[in-house]
């Protein structure tokens, strides 16, 4: 791993998750770290996500700490939802010393049930009497932030250019195919590069459409989704006035390894589809293909099967809003046509299956109408997450 | 059963079908009868539909016989379905003497698989030299055009109006949760009544608004889906001019009746939810939160499990792209309030369970921006749905 300058992680079990392990996690960022997040589209926000976006608005970009929490969501909670997290933003002011809107908040897991504050408030002192620059710790946060995901996702890279470097850490961890009552995509992206809030804020943005906005499981936005991206301005990597070309390609491939960590570790999930849109009038069309095709079950189904239906993907195009012209659409599964101008195409279907018998599958839909192309990773619906998902437990 | 005088059924086995079950069947009409019909609004539109609208926009509404195969779908066929499917037209009007643009064909079943049109036409007169104006024959007719089906649909009533009488008889197959590359809702409405082609159309396009469009299995839209009605005039029940609302109140009954039969036959379906969508501010958006919810992956799942998770309720209204004030919405379970103001609300929840264990539940969704609702019929999604739709049998 390479761990970007300026951040300490620390993590403590807190109580909040039956299990007792690990659930409540601190970043402390150097002084003079400034920091740009993007939120859930969902109309229905968890608290935290609305005090964080406040507490930016009102730093302008400074950023202190996070402070994040699994187990609960702290949704639908309502004002005493409010009250909750902003007493752990203060608390967690008051004992690192920093301005009450430096300290940004997270909460994952269960919706609808009250934050248990008493035991978060409590469990601050300790978390934050340890933090450390280290891997370990780093990798400790991962675990930390998890609910149910199976494995810690991190991915890292460093940018080099005209003598000056820096590095990029991303920690995430799943939405995919959310569990019961437990949502959230949450990514804290690290560089020890320097930069204007307003510039990462616009960075972020373009990275997150092409990333984490080309990702889904089961369609399903989350109320508490959050990337937050911080620059502690450690490194002589000085991108004040403009967003250096590499670090932007930097930060696009840790957050696109993310994204795809994300998507592979869904519940339940047996192969993890690479759909490319192509031929598209424009990006937002192809978009909105991807989307019809990515949230039919009738397609996810049968990729459960490896079953190389193209009818199902061509019906499901057809359904997407988008005025197509089928007689122009082609299909491939892997690098082979199966669909020829809206048509069956002879082609050999036992390696078609094979094809999407394996973990990762290629498809590929030519619209015929353009040159604009999106990728989007999906991924199939499976007996496994519907008895995961049904699973009611009280 | 009641039969609306001037039409006649009948059913033969053509050998479309693998299992060798009577596949192709014929109604005929009698001379005078008017037509309406709504289509599919799928980009992607099998052969049968572009020629029946054609033939009905050719004959302005006069129509003299139906003919629908099962087992294969004509669809993603190119020019060859078209012309397969004109040439079953043509034969079946030679062999009744009737106008080629009077005869309306429909097929159901396998997508992008040439349509066997030699067995067909080889079969045309042994199905035309038998139809029979009798129960029966209608039955059969209904049990002929299934694919996944598991059993006939059929609904009728009859209408009185100062001394006039008609009948009304709804046959349907499900589209529900559609089987491995086996597609289509198809509904014939018929009545002996007398109305203008005109006037019943728009009747029909009101009403099916009301009836299959609120409803939804997995929320694929077919390439095939056709609603076709027929009025035969010969009973003295007189509509020219306008349509009568003891009428327009039969045939609302009978669609409704075929929709819900539709829906609860879908695959591996163990609850139907009627899906209440209250005091929204109009009925687009109602429509467009009702889907959210029925197409939520997670939403279905947790119904599924019978588990009264109105989380994932309230996520999936704010996921539907209505700007909703989720500090505004009342989610109810049964008669039972789950959620306030977008709040957990004290509730019982072995009573919730109880309820949605039934084979039919009632959930509610209010909220509070007008007095726009629409009741919308959909169903969990079960380990079966996907298991029958991923099995891959090549």
């Amino acid at each position: 791993m390479q761990l970007p300058a300026g951040f300490s992680f620390s993590s403590v079990a807190a109580g909040i998750k039956a299990s007792g392990r690990p659930d409540l996690a601190l970043v402390e960022c150097s002084p003079g770290t400034k920091a740009a997040a993007v939120f859930t589209r969902n109309r229905v926000i968890a608290a935290p996500v609305q005090v964080g976006r406040t507490a930016l608005k009102l730093s302008r970009g400074a950023i202190g700490a996070v402070v994040v929490n699994s187990g609960n969501a702290n949704c639908a909670t309502g004002p005493a939802g409010l009250n909750a997290c902003e007493k752990v933003c203060r608390e967690t002011a008051v004992l690192l010393g920093v301005p009450f809107e430096q300290v940004f908040p997270s909460s994952t897991g269960i919706i609808g049930v009250p934050l248990p504050v008493k035991k978060i408030v409590s469990a601050l002192p300790a978390l934050i009497s340890t933090p450390q620059a280290t891997e370990q710790q780093a990798c400790q946060f991962a675990r930390t932030i998890m609910t149910t995901d199976t494995r810690p996702k991190l991915a890292w890279t460093s940018v080099r250019s005209r003598g000056r470097e820096c590095k990029v850490l991303g920690i995430g961890k799943g939405s995919g195919m959310i569990h019961p009552k437990l949502a959230t995509m949450l990514v804290y992206l690290f560089t020890d590069a320097k930069a204007n809030p307003g510039d990462l804020k616009g960075t972020l943005r373009e990275i997150c459409d092409e990333t984490f906005n080309c990702i889904s499981v089961d369609g399903d936005t989350s109320t508490n989704d959050t990337v937050l991206l911080m620059a502690s301005g450690k490194s002589n990597f000085d991108m004040s006035g403009h967003i250096n070309a590499s670090f932007r390609n930097a930060l696009l491939h840790v957050c696109a390894s993310l994204a795809q960590q994300i998507v592979s570790d869904g519940e339940g999930v047996q192969h993890v589809i690479r759909l490319s849109i192509e031929r598209a009038r424009n990006r937002a069309e192809a978009m909105q293909i991807a989307r019809a095709v990515a949230h039919s079950p009738l397609v996810k189904t049968a990729w459960a099967g490896a079953d190389p239906n193209w009818g199902r993907i061509l019906a499901a195009c057809g359904n997407s809003g988008v005025t197509i012209d089928p007689a122009k659409v082609d299909i491939f599964i892997g690098g082979q046509k199966v669909c020829s101008k809206g048509e069956a195409w002879s082609f050999d279907e036992s390696k078609a299956h094979a094809h999407l018998s394996q973990p990762v599958c290629d498809l590929r839909v030519r619209l015929g109408r353009g040159s604009a192309s999106v990728r989007f990773y999906t991924t199939d619906l499976t007996t496994e997450y519907v008895r995961i998902n049904a699973d009611y437990s009280t």
